[in-house]
Parts: structure tokens; C-alpha cells; sequence
């Protein structure tokens, strides 16, 4: 995937910038969505069966949450988006091909929340996913002036940052003590929740009059 | 998921709209689909082997149609936005996370339509997806002024509140006579097959001359 | 599902046809894919273990046109379509629902093609479609005007009657020959295929000259 | 599937142009995302337990890799499209359903990367995707003038031709020594991988001052 140096940043504007939200979006929204499949009614028919459930019911929350915050971020990222190119595709289908792994990590550590492999499997996707979508802001930034609205939105990206090495750490975790991992993703989790305010304020302000 | 007081709602505008929208298609679509995946054909090759799916299909139908009134709702609800904000986006996500709980409730109530447990789990998945859709009408109100065409299409949402006080009432029923409880849920897609005619005459009305 | 009569035609618009469109356009795309789930790889590892899948494979040939013919007339359909309302969503529904009854109808079929019960429930899922479709063109007449290019590219349908015929009459001679009732499926799809002549002949047609 | 001669091409316009994108995508974007449903966790909960499922693993990158090329391409190709028709809408469908056989030829080697068969039907559809890929570019190419960007960015596409070949050869190894195929397959997709330069080039080019 090595680029021929001294290569323009081909201007694909706003219609290609949708298509790829539209595939973005179709792709999370499928993986929000089959992750269901991966859950199997109890085979009794009383209500206490549930029961059993309630682990992997617990664990496909925060699956959902977590594919709703990469949504949610990805959508603000790309609201700035002044352009794209075929480096910035690539990184994006890395994203999705990272995130695409959450279903299977979740159908593992549904039943077996307490176990080091799965906990650690499942950082060790959520990890893939972080870094990718750290490479996608960088070759957004490549392509962007350092003060376009989007050099600013991203900023410093603290938040990110510090998430991968919170996974880093949980992943390590794992291997001792694997509820403390399972503690770090909902912190994780959590601190997400509240939207991307550096973007949010960016895509908030009407264009700065001249 | 508090939010910072005094913060004011970015105003993200019709592309942004039209993404969430896309988005919500997309996991309502799917939705409806997925449930097909588990109905399974029968193992003989006699017509009358159909028999056995008869329930199956009847709850099938049933969910599908619940689905569809989401959507038509949803999609009569966002023509009236004006804008949205981060959380918007996520009583979105609250609405769309418990409407994709109805494919597993689906497969459960499927087989054993005639048990407690599986009619009463139903009933909580359809006053989630409820409490959900007035959360989402609430945080689009916040935003909205008092006589934007949301707030007048949206109203005192009777129609909405009588129908989770029908889904408590099945829910206490599917403790003592199930079948109610899913004539109750009957009765109440039946009402909502009459589209929200408040917010689409509203959303027919050309706009009043200045 | 009445309707007050004299209650006006909403005019959604153009943006509402899109979401209207992008629905449908969701729904079909995943039908056709997760027809292919079903489809389950031989054991073996021979190249000859496909043997076995062969009419499986057939059969999914045959329902992945047929859907492919749907959308294709949904499309073509939909650009001469000025405007729609709350009844041209739930015929729209209605036709989405007997689509997604394809997956299940094609999984019994594949290993069952020569018994009539599969072939029979086949052609029923096909007839609904069919009876579906010719419901949705019928709303949408009801608010069209008769010389507007939807009423003049629709004509008399004769072509969706004759299918309508054909389906009825392979679900009768499913019960005595049903390899001839798949010969019928067969034929209407190779009618189809030819796509709507009289509909794409008014949509390419430039505005007529004032 | 003839086509009457002298029919003129229907200049259906981006609005149409977009509806095969989005629909496309749907597809692609649901293949990409099922074939992780055919991916199934470790019945264990060891993190060793992952080591059986690396081979299943490798391949669904190969395939993802595959389809997120195809997607890739398209989307630089249509963005050069200036009208569609029939023909090109089936044409369009023939790849779809090509893909659409990813899923279970990925489920299919997955376990059985060593053996004949499964690298062998695994080579015809990534064969049949490129031919269907070459008659989707032929179809358009005919209603397109010669100087056309798109004629101008399809050029002589030497190197879809030599993919087709090389999958070709890969099937004839396939018999014999299988490994070598699947080198084969992952050196056409780290080719493609470099995007589509001539496309891009013409797609970022400003329009020509007159």
C-alpha cells in the first residue's frame, strides 16, 4: 500500500464524501444490527429463563454503545471533511474492517466474561479499532490545511489517545485479572458518550464572516 | 451522559438530518429483514408441514408491522426536525437499540405465544421502544421553539402515551392471561396502521405565506 | 387501514420519495444477500461435494432475479412517481413484507425442488408479490392525474396481470406437475427481465417543449 | 437478455445513477459484513483456542479485502458514469450476484485452504466477478462517446485483463498445487489495492475550461 510520492490529494467533493458515509453507515449499521443474531432465546419459556441471558444482554449494550460511538464520531469527523483520497478509502475500510470483528469478540465474551481469552480478545479488537480510526484522522490531516476546521476539530485528540492506552492497559489486565478490563471498556465507553465537543463546536459555527 | 447546562444545541442542518436518517433505515431495514433468518422452512416437504410455522409467521407478521410504524413514524417525525444535536443522536440510538430487540423477542414469543414469559418480555421490548420514541420526541421539543411545525405536529402525543399505558397494562396481564396481553398488542398496531395524521398535515402544508 | 375520505393527498415531496426509495432499496438489498446464508457449503472437500448444491444453487439463481426484477421495476417506477402519502407507504410495506418471505420460501425450495408443497409455497410468495406490486400502483394512480407519466407509463399493466395469471396457475399445477409450475417461475422471469419498456420510454423521454 | 437494436440509451441522470450506487453498496456493504456471521467464536475460552481459527481469519481478510476493491472501483468508476440503462442495471446485477458468492466461498476455504476444491471454486467467483466486472464496464462504455472521461479513465484496463487471467491460472493450479492459487489471489488483490490512478486522475481533474 506504499503511495507514489508528490501525488496530488485528488478533490473528490461532497457527492464521493457521501457515498463513503453511505457505505460507512450501512456497515455499522449492519454489524449494530446481526450482533442480535448472535443472541438465542432461552429454550424454556419462562420468564426467570432470561436469566441466563442477562451476561451476554449486558455485553451486546455495550458492543451496541461502542459501535454507536464510532458512528457517532465518525459522523461528526466526516461533517468537516473538506475532501478525501484514495488513502483516506483505504484507512477508513481499515476502520470498518476493524469494527466488523466486534460481533464475533462479542459472541465470545458473552458466555465467558470472566475468562482471560475473551477479555482479552475483546480489547484487543477494540484496540485495532481505536488505531484505526487514529490512521484515518491522519490521513484526513495529510490532506487538510493545518487550519482547516477539521485540523482544529481533531486538535490534539487527547481523548483518543488516551482511550488506546486505556485498552492497552485492560488488554494487559486481562491476563490477571479480566473484570477490571471489562471496568476499563465501560469507562471507556462512558467518557465517549459525551460527543466530541471540539468537532460538535466546529460544525456548530456558521462560517466565519470575512 | 449528563450535558454541560447553558451548552446550545449546534444547529447541524439538513445533511446532517439526512444521515441519521439513513442510518436509522438502515438499522430498521435490516431489522425487519433479520427476522426472516429465523424463521426456518419446515424439515418435511408436505404443504400442510406449514402448519406448524402458522404461529410463527402470525408473530412475524405482527413484529413486522410494528417495525413498519417505527419507520413511518420516525420518517413523519424527522420531516419536521430543524435540527439536531448530540443528543438527538442519542435518544436515536436509544430508540434504534431497543427496536433491535424485537427480532429475539420475536423468535421467543414465536413458538410459545401462549406462555408468561416469552408474551411478557414482548410487551417490555415494545414499551422500551415506546419510552425510547417519547425520549427522542422530548430532546427534539428541547430544541425546537414552541410553534416550529415539530412542536405543533407532535402535540400532546396522546396517541403515544395511551399506547405505553397499553403496553404496562398487557405486560401485568402476560402474568395472568397471555392472550390478552397480545390482543392488546394486536389492538395497538391497528391503531398506529392510521399514520400520525397531526404531523402529516402539518408536513403537507406548504409553507404559510409571509 | 380505512381512510377519511376527502382527506387531501399529502405532497411529501421529493426528499420523502427518496427515503421512501432508500427503505425499499435497503430492504431488497438484503434480501438478495442473506439468501446466500442459507446457502450452507458442502462438508467435503472435494470440488465434485458441489454436486449436491447444484439446485440449491439454481433456485437462488432464480429467487436473486426475481428480486433483482423487483427492484428494477421499483425503480423505474419510482422516478416517474410525483408524489405519495400515508397509503403508498403501507402498499409499499405490504410489498416489502411478501419480498421478504423470498428467503425462506427459497431455502425449502433448494433441496425440496420436486415435491409440491415447497414448489406450491413458492409460488404463493410470488403471487403476493405480484398482487403486492399491482396494490402499490394502484395507490399511487389514486393520486396521480390520468395523463401524468406515472398513469401513461403504467398503462394497462397487461404484462403484470399475465404474471399474476401465471403464478395462479403454476400454484394450481404445483398439486399434479410441479417441475412444470418451475418452468412457469422460470418464464415470467425471463419476461421480466426485458424491463418495463413503456416506463423507461417516458422516463427518458425529455419534458415536452411548452 | 437481447435488447432490441436501435434502442436509444435512456439518460436517466445522477438521481438514477444514484440509486444503483446506493443499492450496490447496500449489497456490498452486507456481504462485507456477513461473512463475519459465518466466523464462529472458540467453544473454549482460551486465548490459545484462537490459534484453530486463524486460517478461517486470513481468509476472511483476503475476502474483505476483495470485496472492499470491488467497492473501491465502483465507486471511482460511477463517479465518471454520465448515464445508465437497462443494460447496464443488469449488468450491474451480474456482479452483484458474483459477489454475493464471496460469503460462502470464504466459508468454504476457510477451514480448507489446503485442499483443491474449495481454492478452485473459490478462484471461479473472484473470476466470475472480474468478467462481470468487464461486460458492467462494456455496457457502459457503449453509451458513453469515445472521448467520454469514463472511456478516457477505462483506457485499455490492462490490468482487469490481467487479473482475469491470473484467477484463470490460479483455477488450473488449483488442481495441482493449490497454496500457489491462493498466493496468486493475494498478489491480484495487493495490485488492486493501488487504486484505480487512471479514474482518479480523471475524476480529480477540474472540468476542462472551454
Amino acid at each position: 500500500m506504499r503511495w507514489p510520492p508528490g501525488r496530488p490529494a485528488a478533490i473528490l467533493g461532497p457527492v464521493s464524501r457521501g457515498r463513503l458515509e453511505a457505505f460507512s453507515d450501512g456497515v455499522i449499521a449492519i454489524l449494530v444490527t446481526i450482533m442480535v443474531l448472535n443472541l438465542r432465546p432461552p429454550s424454556g419459556d419462562q420468564f426467570t429463563d432470561l436469566r441466563a441471558m442477562v451476561p451476554q444482554l449486558l455485553v451486546y449494550v455495550l458492543s451496541f454503545v461502542m459501535l454507536a460511538i464510532y458512528w457517532n464520531n465518525h459522523h461528526h469527523l466526516m461533517q468537516v471533511v473538506e475532501r478525501i483520497d484514495g488513502r483516506v478509502l483505504w484507512a477508513n475500510m481499515g476502520l470498518l474492517f476493524s469494527l466488523s470483528l466486534m460481533p464475533i469478540a462479542t459472541e465470545w465474551l458473552g458466555p465467558h466474561w470472566r475468562a482471560s481469552g475473551p477479555v482479552l480478545a475483546y480489547g484487543l479488537v477494540l484496540l485495532a479499532a481505536a488505531i484505526a480510526y487514529y490512521i484515518l484522522t491522519t490521513q484526513l490531516l495529510r490532506i487538510h490545511a493545518p487550519d482547516s476546521r477539521l485540523a482544529v476539530a481533531i486538535g490534539q485528540d487527547r481523548k483518543g489517545k488516551l482511550s488506546a492506552a486505556g485498552y492497552v492497559l485492560a488488554v494487559l489486565l486481562a491476563l490477571v485479572v479480566p473484570v477490571i478490563s471489562i471496568a476499563i471498556y465501560i469507562a471507556i465507553a462512558v467518557v465517549w458518550l459525551i460527543p466530541d465537543r471540539r468537532i460538535e463546536r466546529v460544525a456548530g459555527d456558521p462560517p466565519a464572516p470575512g
